[in-house]
């Protein structure tokens, strides 16, 4: 099987010259949606497409609402008014519907008040107020998370970020790009677009989440690989503190040893300890030439054998390197969401989406193809196809990207995004499923539907889907803590890029000592001693 | 002459091939030491080459000694024999010189007793001990500091990671380095080249200073263009913070969003917040393919035009952008410092140093040929040469990496280190080097001998370095703090990749707004709040 599909692709490519491509399969009469199509949907209308009852508060036994906090009286609201146009208060309940309810329908809160500033001097005053009140707080961005961090849990305000959407300065020579942080990433990587820049994160909620709720929860995403953390691309913030303090740190120089270096303690911080309200960050040059590749492979061995070599081979133009599995691409077939088909024809174990991004598509070229012939050559692939044009690059990564929304649609899903060590990378979605075949919780009419396994093989990182009926105390039972004590057990963390929010703060001491959890609690401590930023999340309980 | 030159340029392009070199010159019976030797000069070598007498506390008016702190006794040293092997407790007076004196011999301390820990265990014992008696501390790593940041004030005890480089793991797959704080920069570089990695960070100091320090300072250097800060590569940490608690951070994960990124806050402290004892450091793979081009230029319009295009058509292949003026070539050429000579026959004002890593040779030698010949047709650069091997790569940088050193041997030197908007990068050096002529204070004779400016144009991050006959409160006050609010005025940071030590902290607020500074105080409050580590340092006096 394999020499035969290895035989048909170097066909291919010795017909088509340079660039390796089956592309009759492109022209099937399917009516494929572009990626932007995808990401431009909104994400509550994925929300709850399982029909399944999101938790609230009352599922969490040990979940009682903080007495120490206000409840909200008219005379807020008054006060709320006085500093707010009127557009820019939510109370009626139906509205107040998408701010309580998170992307996965998996949490919802009750809040009462959803305030939407326009400016850094409202958001002091919303906060000030707040803590001199010790009302509760929750900052909200596009609401994309995936682990209940942006939204209530009791009654707290949803402060949202969605009116603070202006690009304030961008530097044509240093690629230094300032702006608001409820700007929606796909709208500022358009915009550096038209200016031969781009955004350096990119991820499937881009059509929605904001670059403020990016930075607080530390996003990664599908570029990491190439471009690193927020930690290194982002250049400054302004943050307001509970107290109303505005700390301008909005630098846009590149290199900057004056100090502590404090605004990386508000990256990955969600909301726990100030409001973002302006990020800067540094965009790379846009590569003139890009390609993207989709390979099918037999064992996760060879998908790491792949990898390694696209390290050495592909190397200063390898810009992302994501996997999945077949239990993934069977539930985005059944499900087939927007813009998502496979063109590979045999269904194959393991899926690798590579993409190159370069600055002389001659050489990008070349390079591609040396590397998927020498991979075809030792057997390493049994199929591939690369795309031929921009449509079929977007087309390829709404496979990946789908992935998500088609988990989401096979039942209430557990997520866990987890990262280790390459080698045992796909060893937890083994042992997973291993664990609910044996307990007897997998199949049809069991609890479990499907274990799915997917992610980011360059920054061994890993999405495990568990689908489940229903979200319920006893399938949660089966696979909890037990993915996290696996996690811990490989040297892994519990949250590589999904944060801790409120379904994972309980289980932080997985990933992090004892002494760095008191240290993280004094932190807290100092900069928010009312405790009214994001409170039952992040940090543990107790 | 332009044209002259960029026809012969042209010429040896058409000559050679694919390479762009003007071999000839490379021919001269030169001995050229290579950039491996000159960087592994010890610093202190370098130390007081101008003969004049190192700044002393008693020079600072307004220095006293924090009588908080107790004075050491024979019973403090008891102790620490108790914990420490002798060889690793220096007394005597001759010895303790080198750690007293910093790698300028500006910045002299008055140590009496030097510790060199060899575990961790014992840098949290020392520490501990220290803390609970208030015996204030200098964490000291290579000395290759340029700030006074890494030598004691007054009778601060030395604690010096030299006794700590051991490599503790690599990940072969991944590109995970662990090892100890006082690791020396080169020998883990050279330990990665032997498995096709390499550092991401590299610096005229390599062969001397310690990576602990490097990260203590977040050191910038020459590959921050290519490979991002260490708060990008950076991966985790080990620190001992002031009362003993060994925060063990030392994660290998790309990705790991549970909790607060605490390290980040430990990276540029300065050791002002605890001491860095092990490092996490995510090292890239070592390009196979490395370019070197030097470049005579006219105007510094003509280097931001020829960096402009570099960031278009060398794009990820790009690693290094640096320049230097003719005052810069004029000290290398006077003082002939190890390695460093010119190739280029005659003087310019400005040059650039243009280094290319890339997968594949044949690729990155046309994109750069493409791009040095369209710089040449467009008369942009007036001449230049392109190594042939190694050893001609590694002359080149020591003409760059000679210029510190030559600096040094022009007289007492007042380093400025600014990172600004390019555009203005220098009109810094053009309104010092003014300034001191119109005040009668520049030339043979009067208190400046030179003005020089070089830098990493792709940072945005200029060197200043104005030479004095001697350190004296006169000449300080012509150039302070007029270069930094020269800086301020200009949008820029006062220290772009030096830190502050002694000899910026209490210009801070020339970058940092009042409420980040008081931040930053109750930082080091909570982390230290006797004060032990480092002190009179980082931190504005008052």
């Amino acid at each position: 099987m394999a020499t035969r599909l290895q035989s048909s692709l170097r066909l291919v490519a010795r017909q088509t010259g340079a660039t390796l491509a089956r592309t009759s399969v492109w022209n099937r009469p399917v009516a494929w949606a572009t990626r932007a199509a995808f990401s431009t949907n909104a994400p509550h209308l994925f929300a709850a497409p399982h029909g399944k009852v999101a938790f609230t508060a009352d599922k969490y036994p040990h979940m009682r609402r903080n007495n120490v906090f206000k409840k909200l009286s008219e005379e807020d609201v008054t006060y709320f008014k006085s500093i707010l146009a009127p557009s820019s208060i939510t109370q009626a309940s139906d509205d107040l519907e998408t701010f309580n309810i998170d992307w996965l329908n998996k949490y919802r809160g009750q809040s009462k008040l959803v305030l939407k500033p326009s400016s850094t001097e409202q958001v002091s005053k919303i906060l000030k107020y707040c803590n001199d009140h010790k009302l509760a707080v929750v900052p909200q961005g596009g609401n994309t998370g995936l682990v209940g961090g942006g939204v209530p849990v009791f009654d707290e305000i949803v402060v949202s970020m969605s009116n603070m959407n202006t690009i304030r300065t961008f530097d044509n020579v240093s690629g230094a790009l300032v702006c608001d942080a409820g700007c929606i990433l796909e709208v500022l990587d358009k915009y550096l677009e038209e200016r031969g820049y781009l955004m350096p994160l990119d991820l499937g909620a881009k059509g929605s989440c904001h670059i403020g709720g990016n930075v607080s929860t530390n996003a990664g995403g599908l570029r990491l690989l190439r471009y690193g953390s927020l930690h290194g691309t982002v250049l400054g913030l302004e943050v307001v503190l509970p107290d109303g303090t505005i700390l301008d740190n909005l630098s846009t120089l590149r290199k900057d040893n004056t100090g502590y270096d404090l605004k990386q303690l508000f990256i990955g911080a969600e909301g726990t300890l100030g409001m973002v309200t302006g990020v800067s960050i540094l965009a790379p040059k846009r590569p003139k030439a890009i390609n993207v590749a989709l390979l099918g492979v037999d064992t996760f061995d060879q998908v790491q054998a792949a990898y390694k070599r696209s390290k050495n081979e592909l190397s200063e133009i390898l810009s992302a390197f994501e996997f999945w599995d077949r239990a993934a691409i069977k539930l985005v077939k059944e499900h087939l969401v927007a813009g998502a088909n496979d063109p590979l024809e045999s269904l194959h174990n393991f899926y690798v989406l590579i993409e190159t991004s370069g600055s002389n598509k001659d050489h990008d070229d070349e390079k591609l193809n040396t590397y998927l012939e020498g991979l075809m050559g030792d057997e390493i692939v049994q199929d591939g196809v690369v795309a031929q044009d921009t449509t079929q690059i977007q087309n390829l990564w709404a496979i990946r990207e789908g992935i998500p929304e088609a988990c989401s649609k096979a039942g209430a899903v557990y997520k866990y995004d987890i990262s280790m060590p390459v080698p045992v990378l796909y060893q937890a979605v083994e042992d997973m499923r291993a664990r609910l075949v044996q307990s007897d919780a997998f199949g049809d009419g069991k609890l479990f539907t499907s274990v799915i396994g997917y992610g980011h093989v360059g920054d061994g990182n890993l999405h495990l889907n568990v689908a489940a009926e229903n979200f319920t105390a006893e399938a949660t039972a089966l696979i909890e803590p037990y993915i996290f004590e696996w996690t811990a057990g490989h040297s892994g963390s519990i949250s590589a890029e999904h944060g801790l929010g409120i379904s994972k703060n309980n289980f932080l001491h997985y990933s992090k000592s004892a002494s760095m959890i008191e240290l993280m609690k004094q932190f807290k401590k100092m900069l928010d001693p009312n405790g009214i930023m994001n409170p039952y999340k992040y940090l543990p309980d107790k």
